[in-house]
């Protein structure tokens, strides 16, 4: 195999056979295949596109360069979520114990936060003690006992695709939707899943921002899932707004144990539920949607989910008392409530500033290495369409200090604009299955 | 200047500043910006091009890595000329001493052959002792005294294009007309010269097939050249049939010697004759092309070209008594007549073909260090449009040894169609200048 022609070929728009593919990622997680190849390679992937079946190659080559969890003969079913990531978006640590007290695993990978978004480790990491950093054998192993695991990208798992993740980040070759595709679906198919389902979020707080690429983004993905024998189902969900009330580490996840108690916001609520529920008819758990999410409202009202949680918290260092008493997490220095500057109606509350004022205010991370402040964030108890008061509060910010709030509030002050008329997106806009694309109307 | 979002710029279409490909280059030369980097920025430049101002920049930050050549107040003018290359092109060899004779200094920086094209490096160097690998300093002292040298490029002429060229060949990014543009024009503006000729070959046997790219990579280099001080000239010429009879190393010295003597084939002369004219007049030392003529004629009548020949032979280390004895050069040891196989007209003589038997030969590389054999090759006696009898002599195979003869014997019969009509394509098909392409009749 001769490298710069491979190059050539997919340059010129011809498409490389799978052989190809598979040998190709092998020779570079080899370190056979040089950097400044691969990056070649996927700036002229990025311009052409991969057909079907390139892709496929591709993601089993990523998958194949690791090891993979199996749950072959284990006796509940496994499913798992992944959400392309928003503001606010605390989901995760609401449906993976909501779904294991139903009767299906629930082996949560999920990422840090990079950029305005917020990720599921960071904000684990906000419980004092919580370690993410299992081993795929103690992650099984808790599996077994509890039912779910909430871990980060071991480095066993799909090791290729933590090095291309790496070269892409630094050559410009991120937004590719093939390359994304192959990205998300190597970590999660090599979780042994026996259903998967995506949280494709859509609007200005996105990652992908258009509408059509966020759909082909997610029939790429249950493309990929489906052909392996894992049945994927995607909802595009709203993050035009950020989710729920609380945006930042701690504070989203003092707002999950409101959710597990079942007092959380509507919207949070509503979104988990549409998730998880999709989750259990995926894998049988359910006969069918309604019944799901029976289901899963009874684990919460009865507190099982809530349980489950704490014995996660607790698995993995952490004080369970949390559940029962927010006063563990880390708690801000300086809070400051933000009042409506008039009357009107909520027009936009824009949810990439909002995650951007979370960095600046020391809670994300402008780079890899950078240490996260668990405590900082906003509280906004209103959406676009909400009618207000001049001089309401409408929201709340946490800092860590005088300066860090005045931060906050100018952030705020872009971030929700009042006017004269304001509406509310569907929260829930489509349910996209391997048959095609609908409006939702709750898993099947 | 964070380079990931200078990638993602060019990516999406967007033109760099001046400064910003002026800092690049600089530091990826530094060793501060990694060739996964740069290749990547390189595979986004062959889909989306350069914009004039980029290009500029480019061409200056290449030139400007590296050392230049001054001949500020030198006491006559400063020409060159580059080739595209092709299969026979022996010209540089006759013209750099017969406009060396007419008064104007030809500082002649050539390449070696690769692929199919053969190399002016690996012609000259058949010549026992020849050494190409000057100096900057010994080149000018040559030119100052003998009005022509002939080298490869220095490591002191922009460093720049050396590092650029070895990554593209390797990344698929090698045929992109601004980034082939920049590498030529680079170093041959480097050469402080007040003239540029260029040969761009069109036809199946040129680097370019496609006449309308060879068109855009000629007006490409021309306003590079113009807009730098350099006035820059391109004549289109055939490489459809190799140009002259000697296709090989040491058989083309031979006939450049010929060609020199007055003896060379047509196609050759008229060739290097317009070539030449064109240096002359750019630079002022002819008022018209036809007095160019008349002059260069001159210096191959007088013997004149043929004696600075001699001089720059042994100037760089070669037995000048080669001009009179071309026993001097290195003789095949197996050499075999090719016959028609039956009567009719030449339809095709394909140079890529007999370029591809060369390299088979031992004449060539296929890779940048295998040695080469000076001594294999093919004289050719017929173009298309010849009439031919069944066993008439039309080739000679030079090879080492039986196999060789059977295999150029064979590439003969590939590249030599004989049918019912053949067709002699224009030889200079074009003279394109800053002011436009016509149809070439001489030079101003």
């Amino acid at each position: 195999m001769v490298i710069p022609r491979l190059i050539e070929h997919k340059r010129d728009g011809r498409a490389l056979a799978p052989e190809q593919w598979a040998s190709l990622i092998a020779e570079y997680v080899a370190g056979k295949v040089p950097d400044y190849q691969m990056s070649a390679l996927l700036m002229a992937v990025y311009f052409r596109g991969l057909g079907p079946a390139e892709l496929a190659a591709l993601t089993d080559a990523m998958i194949a360069s690791g090891d993979r969890l199996s749950f072959d003969g284990h006796p509940v079913p496994v499913a798992d979520k992944h959400s392309t990531g928003g503001v606010g978006d605390k989901v995760s640590l609401l449906l993976a114990p909501m779904v294991a007290s139903c009767g299906v695993a629930v082996p949560m990978m999920s990422g840090r936060g990079l950029g305005h978004t917020g990720g599921t480790l960071d904000k684990l990491e906000s419980i004092p003690g919580f370690r993410t950093d299992l081993s795929l054998h103690q992650a099984r192993a808790q599996i077994d006992r509890l039912g779910c695991a909430m871990l980060g990208q071991t480095p066993e798992i799909a090791p290729a695709d933590k090095r291309l993740y790496a070269l892409r980040d630094v050559t410009g070759t991120v937004e590719s939707i093939p390359l994304i595709a192959a990205s998300i679906m190597s970590k999660k198919l090599a979780e042994g899943l026996n259903g998967l389902v995506l949280d494709v979020k859509t609007g200005s707080g996105a990652f992908l921002t258009d509408q059509a690429l966020a759909v082909e983004l997610a029939r790429t993905m249950i493309g990929l899932g489906e052909a392996r024998g894992c049945p994927t189902v995607a909802l595009l969900t709203a993050m035009d707004r950020p989710l729920g009330r609380a945006c930042g580490n701690a504070l989203e996840v003092e707002e999950a144990i409101e959710g597990l108690r079942g007092s959380g916001p509507a919207d949070l609520m509503e979104v988990t539920y549409a998730l998880a529920a999709e989750m259990l008819v995926l894998v049988g758990a359910a006969p069918d949607g309604a019944a799901a999410r029976r289901a899963l409202e009874e684990s919460v009202a009865s507190g099982r989910a809530l349980e489950t949680f704490a014995h996660v918290v607790e698995a993995q260092g952490g004080n369970p008392a949390l559940v029962d008493d927010p006063a563990v997490l880390p708690q801000a220095r300086a809070v400051e409530v933000y009042r409506a500057d008039r009357s009107g109606v909520v027009e936009r509350v824009q949810p990439r500033r909002i995650g951007r004022a979370i960095v600046e205010l020391g809670g994300g991370r402008a780079a890899v290495e950078d240490a996260v402040d668990p405590t900082v964030g906003f509280v906004i108890t209103v959406k676009p369409g909400d009618a207000v008061r001049a001089g309401e509060p409408i929201a709340s910010v946490f800092a860590r200090d005088a300066a860090g709030v005045a931060l906050g509030i100018s952030a705020l002050g872009e971030a929700v604009t009042i006017g004269e008329r304001g509406e509310l997106t569907p929260l829930i806009s489509q349910r996209i299955t391997a048959r095609g694309a609908e409006p939702f109307s709750g898993a099947d």
